[in-house]
């Protein structure tokens, strides 16, 4: 049932004639290394789509230099497995030089909500993205393709290159899912050596805090001192723990309603990041994460 | 017959439509003002194709903030009656907010051809040509788009963001038309002076002149002086004249086979670009335009 699928031109050819036959394509977008906030993306995806397609690719333009593209983990036996116990048709697994051909000159590079945080912290890292998602777009036109909120801002990046571009295809950014003790789900996580683990639960912890606060009225500065105080209280180095406007990440104007915390963080050699949208403001209703 | 299409998401599944029903697609962009050049590409796509798409689109990324975008010649009656002749089904002319919707922040960057020469006299030009392809790309989504050899860098530039994308059309490239004198065809000869234009015979000049000394088996540095004596000795104000690797644009190594002569400068207040693959060195045959 289950095809693994590397040449673009055929992946395109074969999600052209499902969608011809009047089936609804999805796809899910991923380097691999897949755990349970990527399985609830396919679950998502076969909920809402009549065949569902996953990529898996690590993609080389989105790390910089000093980062861990080489020792990303790389599971695909077990990644094929998960994905076959889910009902996906076809895994797109593109070989480097079909992404990167020989002399590849061309990037995309999307500003707006790509420029601060991880812009700023891992520059190139959202062209690489950017660039990534669109040719993965043009291989595989599904219908509709999905995402984690975990990388909010990468989704934010998305969104904004497909409605630029006019790529012709819906984005659905999917809740973070989390561990039992809060932590949000990553690849990354295994990194986390047994003694800094616990310590990650700093990342969730601020954010929980943030929103407490913030739906106690406090102020911007209040709330993100109250974060940086919990990251380091448990031993993270602190990349940046702010509040911003849930759309643009554009520092929160006066008298907000609306605003998403983000927090990203190092323990030992692991980074981790994460964000939490706050409830609206005066609203009697609170999200779902809170 | 003709229609004029403004919406993107209608032009694309109006193509969609007819290449499900087993119709060839072509595709010419423009930035209308339409002269025989563009209606040789318009010819072509006719012979190749069972149905063309013409766009007319002056793009506003592509002009740096002292060129011409303003003054730019707009004579959409005449392009479409030009275009009905044609037997042109569509006319693909997109209002600006929807090709740059508010708040637009992407661009697509292509280094390699497009860092020379135009790339270095109007920063960003091919940054604007890049993304806006990319975008008519979309929207006409076609089996093949036709570009014209006047703007032979732009169609390099053009040929490989479609190759490292991956997006699925046909480029082909058309020889460039010529006025009676040799002045190659293009919508801002209508700029030159009475004065001026006898002129402007300088550039196909200097480029039959080029060629001629290429196939002699001179120099490049004597090629290359004589091309700017021609165009000096016209008044041409030169930005650049010079061979290069007709693929790359790369200078050309010692006992190169193959080259193309560029040339670039002003009449007054008139930008004119032009230029000429040379013959295959050592070859019996000679290229179509020398």
């Amino acid at each position: 049932m289950q095809q693994v699928v590397h040449d673009p031109d055929h992946m395109r050819a074969l999600v052209h004639e499902a969608r011809a036959a009047g089936q609804r394509v999805g796809f899910v977008p991923t380097m691999g290394a897949l755990h349970a906030g990527h399985a609830s993306l396919v679950a998502r995806a076969s909920r809402e789509c009549d065949v569902v397609v996953v990529s898996i690719f690590v993609n080389p333009t989105q790390f910089g230099p000093q980062e861990d593209f080489t020792r990303y983990p790389r599971t695909l036996a077990a990644d094929t497995a998960l994905l076959a116990a889910h009902g996906v048709r076809w895994i797109y697994a593109p070989e480097a030089s079909s992404v990167y051909p020989p002399g590849d000159a061309t990037r995309i590079v999307v500003g707006g909500p790509a420029v601060r945080f991880e812009g700023e912290q891992r520059p190139g890292h959202f062209d690489g993205v950017a660039t990534v998602v669109c040719k993965l777009f043009l291989a595989v036109p599904a219908d509709v393709a999905y995402f984690g909120a975990k990388d909010w801002q990468q989704s934010l990046v998305v969104k904004r290159m497909v409605r630029d571009l006019g790529l012709p295809i819906g984005i659905v950014v999917c809740p973070t899912m989390r561990e039992p003790d809060g932590l949000a789900m990553s690849s990354r996580n295994a990194y986390l050596s047994v003694a800094d683990r616990p310590r990650a639960v700093a990342l969730s912890e601020s954010l929980h805090r943030a929103a407490e606060l913030w739906s106690a009225g406090a102020d911007t500065a209040t709330i993100e001192r109250t974060m940086r105080e919990t990251l380091s209280s448990h031993g993270v180095v602190i990349d940046y723990a702010a509040l911003a406007d849930p759309e643009s990440l554009d520092p929160l104007p006066k008298n907000a309603t609306r605003a998403i915390a983000l927090v990203a963080g190092r323990l030992g050699s692991t980074r981790l990041i994460d964000n939490m949208e706050l409830p609206t403001r005066g609203s009697p209703e609170r999200g779902a994460e809170t």
